[in-house]
């Protein structure tokens, strides 16, 4: 497990936040959002915060990288609801020269939610490759 | 709108039969399965269809020619539930030079719980083609 | 079939539009976004929709109603991909005493990617009833 | 983190195998199963896992207990995808009064492609309950 980190659920602890809104179809039958589509979030925030940071996924990808999700870890807290909206914190976390490890918070009004990790590893030609050296720079200013 | 064909609810009307169980992912907050998930049954019944008469996808798919989905139509009848089996029903229903319609019954314990009707395109480099002589062969085997 | 509705493709026919943008988890391996991604999409809008009319859904669920899907129609005309930002235009269409149909534009850059009309039945207690008064008043309001 | 279970990459440390096919809906622009519906294949695994027992899903949940998901990890190795036949290897890793993990190696063909682990807790009206007995005894009899 490459996993290593704890995720805090203190949302000053996030470099960047990402609201996103639940989706009827979402939901399941127990009347909370389903456990597997907290990972469509988390992706949905890193496009975000990629973006955000000048680096939209597209150009990512045109220039040769694709970053591939190698884990996936979720610690569900509190159940989100049908229209509840979700403000997903996340930081990058931790990097090697191959992968990078980001943090995630979801709260609602500021209660916690849930925690996640994910891992990813850059890939070029379904091969691991370095990350792009922006990337790991990125981890280096947040000081982690 | 080209879809033209309205599906009737005897199962003995329809070619070939899957089968499949509801997952509780596919469930909503009304506790019932959501209406959007209908159309992946549709399609896992399509790929196993094609596959019982000697074409898997990726056969059609390697020598050249994709199955693009023009419309898709449902009329919802019954719901689904979580962990019913489920009788997807499905027969070629019309074909043009270059798309074909597929009409489907969802049928639970026998009782009609849905139709729907498919078109699909055959297109080849993003631009529509003839459909394989096969599969218009098909729609005139089953005389409709 | 209850269809009975042509969507327009002319953005300025719809009196309300709700911009999203497509998410990497709703693309497939054909690299466009998959036509059952299309019904969470209208169902997004349809909520926005209600709000902004003063109409936010739990309203409508706490008053004792749901609105059941009874059909959904979708055509298909110029594939969506990751990243698109992609406006919904829809207007209430037709209503009868205890269902109403919703007519959809989806566009990207002002071209329309695809129309859909779904349908829709007030239910109380898993039984049809008349839709609220405001619902009734909304298509004649549209002239329609 | 309640998760402390090391999943095997051996079928043969499995209690219990599901097999299902990739449907062309849970793939996506890279080609390969999006990473998030990992999570509905393990869930499928678990309900047919239950049902093999004797403990129908229903059956639990009519007892007064629902199991819901508090942690989901999953490691991807090798890519799934569309139509792969996998096989769901799980077997009950741990229990506490009130929780169970899972421990589960999805397969194609013999070769590991993923490695899984889900916690879950008893819940009765939203609150922590313990473990229906026969589920705590399950795990002791795994030795485990």
């Amino acid at each position: 497990m490459r996993t290593s980190v704890t995720p805090s659920t203190d949302p000053t602890d996030y470099a960047y936040t990402h609201r996103l809104r639940v989706r009827f179809a979402e939901t399941d039958a127990m009347g909370i959002v389903h456990h597997s589509r907290y990972l469509p979030y988390l992706e949905e925030a890193r496009v975000e915060y990629l973006r955000s940071i000048g680096h939209p996924y597209h150009e990512i990808h045109e220039a040769g990288t694709d970053l591939a999700v190698l884990e996936a870890f979720v610690q569900y807290r509190l159940p989100l609801r049908f229209d509840d909206l979700v403000d997903v914190h996340l930081r990058m976390a931790q990097t090697t020269r191959t992968t990078f490890q980001m943090a995630y918070l979801l709260c609602v009004d500021d209660a916690a939610h849930a925690t996640a990790v994910t891992v990813h590893g850059a890939v070029m030609n379904n091969r691991p490759t370095r990350l792009p050296s922006w990337l790991g720079e990125l981890a280096d200013q947040s000081g982690i």
